[in-house]
């Protein structure tokens, strides 16, 4: 008899996000256990993913799956580029959440207006001021610019 | 004098994630390090997203912040649901993909016909054929009856 693969499903969902296990051999599937996560909805939204994050590898941890599947999102045009950014930013708050790190998070306007004064500046002002502000930078114009302005911003957030 | 603040900036983008590093005593601030991560373009999704992921984590391990910063993302209505699924799904990702596990995509509509024989299935067919295919389930029409349906797909496809 064929050895039994162990098959975890995901429903992603920030609200009720639902899970399956399943045992399959040949052709015979077997249910194993199931269950929804509910990110408290109170919470920001760093511990929300945190959250969900970690219930997940809990059940991982439980019933030892050997792979997932994870329903494909159909968008377009706009709604694609955002569900896209969603999925980044998640990747960055939750590096940063398993690592022990708070989060915080900036409205971009926020950002330039915290940096350079007012929050309809370019990114080549926000570089500018980065070189000013942080001598030594050397940066230019682009995605790194806004982080090292993201930084800051968190810095005089959390300070004040 | 206070001790410093470091911290990291995160500016997420799945094609150039910026970052930044800095440090920070009392009203002045110090350039640490930034750079962009690229994660391969031609990767699916999942590396992608595991490959930013580990990424930020090996900056925070060099660089040592105690507190990150992230963009906050500006939107409304359709595309705000698409960013917050997207979180959502990365979420369920990465914790599947940092334990080591291979992860498949799946349109609902091949899952709704993969086991219920249609695309058009509603949730109440999908949990009435997961009770079914998957004796003991006892499973309702819901997100759970989603995922383990999901789990099922997954094994169809990575077994032929």
């Amino acid at each position: 008899m064929a050895e039994a693969r162990r098959i975890l499903g995901l429903d992603p969902s920030l609200v009720a996000c639902g899970w399956g296990v399943i045992d399959v051999r040949g052709n015979k599937a077997s249910h194993v256990a199931h269950g929804v996560i509910r990110p408290p909805k109170k919470e920001p939204l760093a511990s929300r993913l945190d959250f969900l994050f970690k219930a997940i590898i809990d059940v991982i941890e439980k019933h030892q799956p050997m792979e997932a599947g994870v329903e494909e999102a159909f968008m377009k045009d706009n709604a694609m580029s955002a569900l896209k950014l969603g999925q980044a930013r998640a990747a960055c708050i939750l590096a940063s959440t398993s690592q022990g790190l708070g989060v915080g998070e900036y409205a971009a306007r926020l950002v330039k207006k915290s940096v350079v004064g007012t929050g309809a500046a370019d990114k080549a002002q926000v570089a500018h001021m980065m070189n000013i502000l942080l001598p030594g930078a050397k940066v230019k114009a682009g995605d790194a610019a806004d982080a090292l302005a993201i930084a800051l911003t968190h810095a005089h957030h959390k300070r004040l």
